[in-house]
């Protein structure tokens, strides 16, 4: 967590680090400012210090809300430096950029770089800036940087946003259900009060209306499948499906907090109306494997790549195919255990190698998930947990596992 | 526009493009692909070659959906190029870059990166690719990027876009008047049927409602500013506020299509019921500049900088100041009189130095407005134009320019 991060710096031997961009959509200035409508800045962290966060005069008042220390760029005069580089651009930002640095006390070290920007601007800019300060190091960790390090493991206030989202997500599922549930069944089929039936567009429709209204974004899309589609994980549902009973219905929805936020991600398998045995065995074997992970497997600073090992085992002694034993099987359990959710929806830490633990303080998805296109059906169940620091599991936001869906015939 | 690419390049001496990252809210690549789930491609374009597009297995059947030629990126098979750099995920990146330009038989050669991405990944795998092909030159366009410049202007396709953005608007706005019009009044300020005072934070809430149901995207939400709010260009409005009679109300919508994808900018300025004699005097001040400038001013391939001046010029002429006497001047004509728009909010043409020529085919905003937060006003009118081939000047979506709204008294 972020009181970990001169620690993190230390053990990277990094003497500071640097962000830059917009306060949103920008993970890792997000992660220092919160939702504030600061569209560009550049934070300088040094070890051991507070962040101090530059920014454009105009949006100085938006800063304050961040309760960082602000500085104003404007005082750096851009049009000076710029003359001062021969009208080169990448040149008079290196030359900012010094001169904020020495101003921070910051001559010497490693920096390390952090934030979504233009490629070329990023490319060229800190090739300058290393060129103008040869005594500092430039750093891109493109392995485990120290940001997403401190990332993975949440304070009690990042909690506090991720239990948020968790409570508007499954309101949101329980009216999703309750509004499929308000319809009636004609040839098998959800229709309208005007006969037609229903389609899942019209079911994502609904869902984006129920985010709006709760203030909260849904960037990525949810994810309502039903049949062949529920079978292949990465099909996010065709919009001109209709609502046909007997049928697995994966919904998975991984809502996010306006301004590019904390996320939370969610998924329960429906039938409607009832379901065919070999759905319901389907999803009895999913459903074994969830609990059991839930109630015997899961343990706090277990290894995650080990966590997959054993949901592969429990799998492969259910009969299904893996894909520990193939890489490419697109029928069986196909993917990975989960994954840390926060400012990215997926996030450290990871079920795959290099092995991770699962340290106390994380919060990981749990989703096991068995699929099979050529039967048209795939079921997927996954909560999201957090680890506390005395290693209890907690289920961050409660919702009923339940395969079917009552409907009620008419 | 895209069909100048490769005359553009030619004149910037590239020999190719590389852009990088997701398809959706990434403008470089959404250019090239539309409103695709690919979470992650390369697109590569030689000069006087069509662009082809590096993805994911997983996404292949949505990159199809493009159109692009594509290519499977798993054929590079990152695991045995990690392997080969040692673990080094910057060098097996720019390994694996290599091989794709080699295999497009790009081997030397100026190359430019567009995309928005982490900047530790361009800076780190964008220099090992330089040191890794030295025959190549990567370069980052700090100014007027070729793809930018291409952007400038629309084609017949980008430009029903934006009308179709252009309709939405007018009809949410549309409905805002309506809305606000639906409400009685109690002591000079609009409130609802339960008699407590309809609040700006419902109006925007009312607004993103509207454009979800249109399918569009409100990501940088709306400014709706009253009184001083709106005589600060940068201010929001807040969400508390009342909507009280007789007030300017600075009411500026920028949506954008789902994914990232094309904008429409639109301002109006409305006083509810009535106006006082000091803010009519003000809109009667910019609706005659504005009317001025749309009609006598504005020509095809004249300079927006000049456009700028006259405007300054029409306004001084009424006893205003500007910003062209003095740069940090917060009343009177403080900001610029437009800008280009499309997949970004604001991108060129700009109204500033370097000067600009308004070419055909660029789509612009002229928004000439006057601010005055020590008396609680402001005013700002707003319309999107498009500037045919042949010269004409065509308003992309037409509303009423009216200040008063009229509300009944009861």
């Amino acid at each position: 967590m972020k009181q970990d991060l001169d620690a993190l710096m230390e053990s990277a031997n990094l003497d500071a680090l640097l962000v830059s961009g917009p306060a949103t959509r920008n993970p890792a200035m997000f992660y220092f400012t919160g939702n504030v409508h600061v569209g560009y800045g550049d934070l300088v962290k040094l070890r051991g210090q507070e962040p101090v966060l530059f920014c454009n005069p105009m949006e100085r008042e938006e800063a304050a809300r961040t309760g960082l220390q602000t500085r104003n760029l404007a005082e750096y005069r851009y049009q000076d430096l710029l003359k001062q580089a021969g009208n080169d651009h990448a040149q008079a930002t290196a030359l900012r950029y010094q001169k904020m640095f020495t101003d921070l006390g910051l001559t010497a070290g490693r920096v390390s770089i952090y934030g979504l920007q233009d490629a070329a601007r990023s490319y060229e800019v800190f090739k300058a800036l290393q060129a103008l300060m040869p005594e500092i190091e430039i750093v891109g960790e493109m392995k485990d940087p120290v940001l997403l390090q401190a990332r993975e493991t949440k304070d009690e206030q990042e909690l506090e946003q991720i239990r948020q989202m968790g409570a508007i997500t499954v309101e949101i599922v329980g009216k999703t259900a309750a509004f499929l549930q308000s319809h009636k069944v004609r040839d098998g089929v959800l229709v309208k009060d005007d006969g037609q039936p229903l389609t899942i567009g019209e079911v994502k429709r609904k869902i984006d209306l129920w985010a709006i209204e709760r203030g909260v974004e849904n960037p990525h899309g949810v994810i309502f499948a039903i049949g062949r589609d529920a079978g292949v994980p990465h099909s996010t549902g065709n919009p001109e499906d209709v609502l046909a009973l007997g049928k697995t219905i994966v919904f998975d929805i991984f809502l996010q907090q306006p301004g590019g936020g904390y996320h939370y991600d969610f998924t329960r398998t429906w039938c409607l109306g009832f379901a065919p045995e070999k759905d319901q065995k389907l999803y009895d074997d999913v459903r074994q494997v969830f609990d059991r992970l839930m109630n015997e497997e899961i343990e706090a600073g277990m290894s995650f790549s080990a966590l997959q090992e054993r949901t592969c085992e429990l799998f492969e002694e259910q009969g299904h195919a893996t894909i520990r034993q193939d890489p490419l099987i697109e029928e069986g359990y196909v993917h990975s255990i989960g994954h840390g959710l926060g400012l990215d929806i997926h996030e450290p830490p990871f079920a795959r190698p290099p092995e991770v633990m699962l340290k106390p303080g994380v919060v990981v998805t749990i989703e096991p998930g068995l699929y099979y296109p050529g039967s048209g059906m795939g079921v997927r169940i996954e909560d999201t947990v957090f680890i506390h620091p005395d290693g209890r599991i907690e289920v961050v936001a409660e919702y009923p596992h339940d395969l079917v869906l009552q409907i009620r015939e008419n």
